[in-house]
Order: C-alpha cells, then sequence, then structure tokens
C-alpha cells in the first residue's frame, strides 16, 4: 500500500486504507504477459484539469469487481495514488488531476496482468483553469490559494431530465451568480417528482433487478458531461451520495453495493476539479445505515480521492456531528428565522466552515419548506453570512408542469438571485473574502476583518443609528440598502461616534471601512 | 381575622393574612368614645362600581401608619373584607366594589377607638358596569361571565407626564382598538425619559427626601382620575407596582416601604374594576428583590384585594415561574420571531392565561427592541394569538420631542392598530372567544375550536393549499388577508379535502367554520 500524499490538500492526512475492491489475485491466468497492456496517454495534459490515460484489457468476466487497478504518480518528492477504474468494451481509466506541470510518471499495479506493472508518463502543461476547492480554516479556497466564497443553489435530480430539460437548467444557471450546486447520484422519487430516468447508476440483470456489480457506464459519461458543462459556468458539483427519497431500492442495497458504488464513483469523479461530496442529503431519514456505516463509506470516499475534495454530510432534523476526521465542512439544514443566532451557535462546536445547505426554499407551493419570500431568503442570507457562514439558496416556484428547480431544474426565477449576488461581491470585498462575526445585537448582525465591517439592521427599521469607529480608525461609511442593491457613501472621513441616520426602512446595512 | 369570600373570584382561596400595617393599639387615648366617628354613606352604590364610605377621624400623628381601619361588607352568606386607608386631611376611605345589589351592611375594625365598631350599611342598586376581569381556565372572563378578550398597549410614564399630554393620550388611547394598558406606578428614568414628574407615591420630609411612611394623596388622586378615565374607554389599567428604570430610589426602598407601598395602593386601587396588578416590570432586573421578597408584597396585595384582580409578574430576560400560588397569568417579555413556539412551549408549562405583555415594538428608535414593523407586529399578534395567548402591542415611534407613546403616551400611530382590531374581532367570533391550538406546522399556524378554525401561513406564500375539512363536518371557507383585512368567502359548502387557491403572498389566513 502507498503512502499516498495530496498536494491539493493541507489537512492531516487520514490513515490510509485499503482499496475496497477485492478480486481474484490471477483474473486471466498465466497466458498474458504481464504489463502488456497498451497505455493510450494523452498529448496535452494540463495542470488542474483532470486527464484519462486508457489501458486496454481484459472484458471478459465482470471486470467491474473482478479487476483491480491502481497506479501511482510521481513527480520530485509527491506521488499520488489515483484509483483506476473498468468503463466498459476492454477500457480501464487512470483519471489523474494533476497539481503541477511537468513529467508525472506513472506506474500501474493490477490483479489482471496484462494491466500491472505498466509504466508511462505524462506530460502537464500550464493551464488557467482554477483548480479545485479546498477546506482553509472556516472558509474555502482554490488550490492557488485564491478565496473561493461559495454561493450555492440545488437541484436534486436535474441530471434524471430529458436532455431538453437539462439543457434549460444549464443555461439558467449560466447566467445565475451560483457556483455551487447540490444534485443527486440517484434519482428522487418524491412530491413534484415521479419521472422514471433514463439510465441509473447499475445496469439491469436479466430478471430486470439492479446488477450491483455492474455499472451503466452510459450514465456516468452524461453525468460527467454535465459536471464539466458546470465547470464551464464556474459551478462545483456538490455530488450527493445517498439520500432516501427513493422507489427503486438504492437507499438500501447492503453495504457491499454501497462499498462498490462510492469507490467506483470517488474513481470517476475525484479528478473533476469542481465536485464536492455529501455523503448523504437528509442522512437521518436514511434509517438503514447507522453512524459506523458512514464513517466506514466516507473512509472510502477519502482513501479514493487524492484530491481531497470538500467531503460532508447532509441532516434532516439531526445535525451531524462534523468533529468526524472525514469532515471537511459543515453542511447543515436549519437555521430557520433565527439564522444568525443558529450559525452562531454551530460557529462554536466545529473548527470548520459552516455551510448551510437548506434553510427552506424561495418559492410559492403548498409546502412549509417551499414557499419563502425572496425577502426572507435574502435576510437569512445576509445575517448567516455575516455570522461567518455560507448558504445555500433553492427553489421551489409552482409551474403546471410540475418542473420545480429545487428538484428538476428548468429556468431559476428568484427575485433573491441579484440580491444574493450583491451581497456576494461585497463580501468579496472583505480582505481575504472571509467574514468574522463581529459584536451584534438584537436587531443587527456584524461581520467583517481588518477594518472593514458590515452592520445588517435586518428586517428592523432603526430611523438613525450610532455608528461606532474604532479608536485610531478612520472610516468611510456607507449606506446600503440590501433589498435595492444601492450603495451610497456618506460624504466625509469619520471618527468616533457617528450618527447615521437611515431610511426607517427594513433590509438596510452600513458599512464602515479604514482609510488610511 | 376574618375569612373573607370574594365573590368575583374563583380561584381557590388563599391562605388569609394579617394586615400588614402594625400599629399602636390604642391610638388615640382615652377620651373619644369608640365607634364615635361619623360615616358618609353614598346614596346611590351601584352594582360593580366602587363606593366610597368616608370616615371622618383622627389626624395627628401619622395616621397613614399609626391608624389601622378595616371593615366587613355583609350580604346573606357573603362577607367581604375591606382595607381602608387615610386620605389626608382627617379622612378614611372603605373603598367598596359591591358584587351584588342589596343592602351591604358594614362594621369596621379600628386601632383608632373613634374609628372602631362604627356599622352601617350601604344600599346598591343595578348598573350596566362590566365589572372586573378575572381569570377563567387559560382566559379572562367579566365578573357576569362574558369573555374577555385582552388586547393591550404599553405606556410605562403616562401619568407623570404634562396634564396636556395626558389628554392627547387618553383621546389616542379612546379611539383605538386597546382594551388594556400596561403603565407605572413609580416614575421613570431611562433613554428617551428624564422629565421630573410632578408629584409622587411619597410626600418628602423637611429636608426634601423621601418620607416613605406619607403618601401623596393628591398624586394618588390624580392617579384615580386617570384609571377612571381608562375605565371610560373601556380600558383596563395593568397598574405596574415596582420597575428599576429609577433614579429616584423606589426600586429598593427596603421591605417595611414596600410592604406600606403595596399594601396602601391596593387598598386604593382595588375598587376600581378596570385594574390589573403587575408586581413589576423586569422584575429580573430589580436586583435588590429576591423572590421571596415578590412572594411576601404579591401576598400583600392578595390579602388586600378582595376583588383579586389578575395578578402577576413581569420579566426582562428570567421568565418567572407562573406556578406561583399568587400569580393569575404570565405576564411575560419574550417570544421573539418564532411566536407560535414560544407560546406552544409556555401553554405546557401553567395551566394559566398566556398574556405575552412585551416582544418588541412597532417603530423605528434606534434601539433593537423598539423598531419593527407593523408586519411585523401583527404578525407575532397572529402567531401567538392562535396559540391560545395575549399579546400586548407597544409603539416607539421617534417624535423630535421624545414623546414616545410606550413610556410617555402621545398619539399612537401604529398600522398594526386595525389589524390588531381585526384580528380581534375575529377571535371573538370563535364560541367562546377563546382559541385552542390546533395541529400547526412550518409555515402555519392554526388555532380555534368548536368548528371554527384559523389558519394564518404567516410570511409564507403558498399559491394553493389543501384544507381538510374534518369528516361528518360541512364548513364554509373564507380567505382572509390579515394585512388588508378582507375576508372572502370561497363559493359553495365543503367537505373533505379542498384545494384553495391563495394568492402566494404573505400574511394570508384560511377560516373554516362548520354549517349545520
Amino acid at each position: 500500500m502507498l503512502d499516498a500524499v495530496s498536494v491539493f490538500e493541507d489537512l492531516s492526512p487520514l490513515p490510509p486504507q485499503d482499496p475496497p475492491i477485492t478480486t481474484s489475485l490471477d483474473y486471466e491466468g498465466d497466458d498474458v504477459a504481464p504489463g502488456s497492456a497498451s497505455a493510450e496517454i494523452p498529448d496535452a495534459a494540463a495542470c488542474r484539469e483532470r486527464t484519462d490515460v486508457i489501458l486496454r484489457g481484459p472484458s471478459h468476466g465482470n471486470p467491474f469487481v473482478d479487476v483491480e487497478l491502481t497506479a501511482t504518480f510521481t513527480l520530485g518528492d509527491t506521488t499520488i495514488r489515483v484509483g483506476g477504474f473498468y468503463d466498459g468494451g476492454g477500457v480501464y481509466r487512470l483519471r489523474f488531476l494533476p497539481p503541477t506541470t511537468g513529467r508525472w510518471a506513472f506506474t500501474t499495479a493490477s490483479t489482471a496482468r496484462s494491466l500491472d506493472g505498466v509504466r508511462g508518463a505524462v506530460d502537464v502543461g500550464e493551464s488557467d483553469a482554477p483548480g479545485p476547492v479546498r477546506v482553509d480554516g472556516r472558509g474555502f479556497v482554490r488550490s492557488d490559494g485564491t478565496p473561493f466564497v461559495p454561493l450555492g443553489t440545488t437541484s436534486y435530480a436535474w441530471t434524471h431530465q430529458p436532455e431538453e430539460l437539462q439543457q434549460e437548467t444549464l443555461r439558467s444557471l449560466a447566467g445565475a451568480p451560483f457556483n455551487k450546486l447540490r444534485m443527486a447520484l440517484f434519482p428522487k422519487s418524491f412530491l413534484f417528482n415521479s419521472t422514471e430516468p433514463e439510465r441509473f447508476v447499475f445496469e439491469r440483470d436479466a430478471e430486470g433487478a439492479w446488477d450491483t456489480t455492474r455499472f451503466d457506464v452510459e450514465y456516468f459519461a452524461r453525468l460527467e458531461r454535465r459536471i464539466d458543462d458546470l465547470a464551464a459556468s464556474g459551478i462545483e458539483a456538490d455530488v450527493i451520495l445517498f439520500h432516501p427519497y427513493d422507489r427503486w431500492g438504492f437507499g438500501a442495497l447492503g453495504a457491499a453495493a454501497d462499498d462498490r458504488y462510492v469507490s467506483y464513483v470517488v474513481r470517476r469523479l475525484s479528478a473533476f476539479p469542481n465536485v464536492w461530496w455529501s455523503m448523504a442529503n437528509e442522512y437521518d431519514l436514511l434509517t438503514s445505515k447507522r453512524r459506523e456505516d458512514w464513517d466506514r463509506l466516507a473512509g472510502l470516499v477519502v482513501a479514493n480521492d487524492p484530491v481531497r475534495h470538500p467531503l460532508s454530510i447532509h441532516n434532516w432534523v439531526e445535525i451531524f456531528d462534523y468533529s468526524a476526521d472525514w469532515a471537511t465542512h459543515a453542511s447543515i439544514q436549519g437555521g430557520g428565522r433565527e439564522m444568525a443566532q443558529s450559525v452562531a451557535k454551530w460557529r462554536t462546536r466545529w473548527n470548520k466552515p459552516i455551510v448551510v445547505d437548506e434553510f427552506g426554499y424561495e418559492g410559492d407551493i403548498d409546502q412549509g419548506w417551499g414557499n419563502l419570500t425572496a425577502e426572507e431568503v435574502v435576510r437569512r442570507f445576509w445575517e448567516g453570512t455575516l455570522q461567518g457562514a455560507f448558504l445555500t439558496h433553492g427553489e421551489t416556484f409552482w409551474r403546471d408542469d410540475e418542473v420545480i428547480f429545487w428538484a428538476k431544474g428548468g429556468t431559476l426565477r428568484g427575485e433573491s438571485l441579484p440580491r444574493l449576488a450583491f451581497l456576494r461581491e461585497l463580501v468579496e470585498g472583505v480582505p481575504g473574502g472571509r467574514i468574522e462575526p463581529l459584536p451584534s445585537d438584537w436587531d443587527f448582525v456584524t461581520g467583517g476583518r481588518d477594518g472593514y465591517a458590515l452592520t445588517y439592521f435586518r428586517d428592523a427599521r432603526p430611523r438613525f443609528r450610532t455608528v461606532r469607529v474604532p479608536q485610531n480608525m478612520r472610516a468611510k461609511i456607507d449606506m446600503i440598502d440590501t433589498w435595492a442593491m444601492t450603495v451610497e457613501e456618506l460624504p466625509g472621513i469619520h471618527e468616533g461616534d457617528v450618527r447615521v441616520d437611515l431610511p426607517a426602512r427594513p433590509y438596510i446595512a452600513v458599512r464602515v471601512r479604514a482609510v488610511d
């Protein structure tokens, strides 16, 4: 077992785990020369872009479970272990995300003799690709260290809809401010979600039952195009591995099938720079799995993901204990009307980023979680953001054809969108793009850092307010209408206590910026 | 000690307490004939209206503390014990609220010989007076059993303002929907409250210090006119005995002075039908008093109040334990944005009415508790009301002269007022005028009883909703816009599951009423 190091990841390395797939030790017999497979090496690999080294190998039996293939990619002192996967038709892929330029030499190991001990090298050139996101303290950065401020939305089953609808979704996302999308690999059976998808993760056996030992490579090929499509719009795919909205049995496949599924998915997708992992949506409704199952399955994600993408799990009611080693961040459902208070409480619990991935949906359906006004959505975003959290949007506007964005995609129409973009711009103006909570009170929430503070008066409507500029600071003060998206700078440079007249209506903020 | 029974009160009688004032046993010496005082008995006493029997007695020394005077009023099997009080100038009053018509015979007892053993009778005729309010289960009724649905507002220091402003306040209240007013006997020193009042509860001594053994009878005469003025507008005076906003020392007078004060006030005011008692505002800021002090002082209220008016105590942060025998109802500060949840929690704690006497103020001042929008005030009212609570309004709109209604009175201008009146009308339409909480969910709160249910969708905005009429019920269904104050009856009589189209905007309610 190689002790691989991911250069994308600065967290403490986790204990290495054995490859999860158990294979026969001598799959092909003695008549094939060891390492005799031909390797197709791409001509133009680029830094921070995925590259597939293709090996042609055996296709008899069931290579999905019979053949284990791994490789080590080495450049200088850095060694990265990559798990290969079978892609049908005798094609095996080693999917690699090179973190740096240069000649990365590889050597394979396999239970199939022809695939074992194959050597080669991939020449990796420069690129402008932004690279994967990783956790940095209580926030996120790109692999080059630039801040990444997540602003997500949600469409659980969009890749299980007809192609035309998927294209509509992509067009809408391309024009929206979001840079992360929560999406499930398994299809969804739920209110307003009865469509039978064309393809599934697994193949079916002769009787039409799921063959959980064989993956539908066409399903994955289509999925991967969608993940690339998202990348083209600057969107991270927050991939949900399990969920409870199920009429097909995917929520309770049993441990062996779960393990195969997780390992296969992670080996296929981990070289996509824009992937995040969510072990589950509403894990506490998946009653067939227990905490030890999540730990085991998350361990498989970590073992098969050399990039170490962000990894978390999402609750229904019972918030997960994100002190788990494998959890890079919190991915919470909750917060409610008192979002600032909720986030403040969560921040003290784990020293990890707080992502509030679900707090209710902007929309107008007949469900309690799905008919928030845009004003309320924007208010919760401001409150949580100024307490240092990252919130995720979702939309549930009624359409007569039951295409509701939260599940099926379609066209976003929330009035919150430009306001959320406006908020993100303000956050990106904070030094380092990172908000730290600052002292708040009943009717306002303050966050910022390093001489830059945003104070948000929620839906309160003070007519005036005294703003205290810290001692030894001179500052500019702006009045911000978070709904109208206007910024009005007060004349002059200010010190000490400053009375700021406000318009006595909700959703007003004040920004204080130190000047030299 | 007489074991007096109050016919206004159906709670279990509390243990009788000794009169609190310790007096010399032989105040006047032997040269006055026992019972020689002349009693002035009003010609036209009326049922449920206060009547004063006046005795002329000694004025030397300090009758406030030197003379104890009580009387028993008896009619048939009913005996009511009334504590008299000294009103200056040799005048002693026995203030009596006759619960029934007829000839009420009285006999006095006093430590002053001339006042001891005086006998007489008051002939009590009919009246239309509504009588005092008392607790009935988790609600309130008038003494004649008709429902009383409290809808209060707040003006802590209005009686300590110049006469002209008090008249403005009374004019405004006369045109407003409120039927209860929280008001303090001691003046207020706080933000926007620096006025020195003309008169105080106590007289001053020669050095200008408070003489807590002598009450300013002119202060009380004026106060009583104000309580009568409120009664003329159908408003209960929720009299606050202690509070912490103090620069005069009234918050820490010591137990002896506190006891004299409470007994004197209650003897003077308990015969006003429209009085409620609040032991304190924000009791937990009155750090010189402990739980045993509140129990002792409340015991004095009970001992000196034969009417047994509603009695409670109001918190800042720490909600009082209203299981105290003497507390007739909860008088809570709190509730916040999640008012329905808060009330639901409190209802399980004590089997008493829940009055939320403070949850923030409609206004626009620069204080976190004082700049709620009317929309938010009305929302909290609906939520709490449909959970069976009674909420209290308050206003803090800025005025350049710092006359802010919450403290000084003036003119109410909240946009909530007509909406609160509208809500009360709907509540009064519920059988018995009493809302019981019914099953609620994320985005709606339901309350009602006996085939009358109101479902309020808060600030959610469903486009439609399925309303389930209970089995074996036929019902009318109305759509209510709680902000626009409109009621629109859906055509027809409905059974089973009914899809109700809604306007997809906040603050909508649906009413279901059973028909025969």
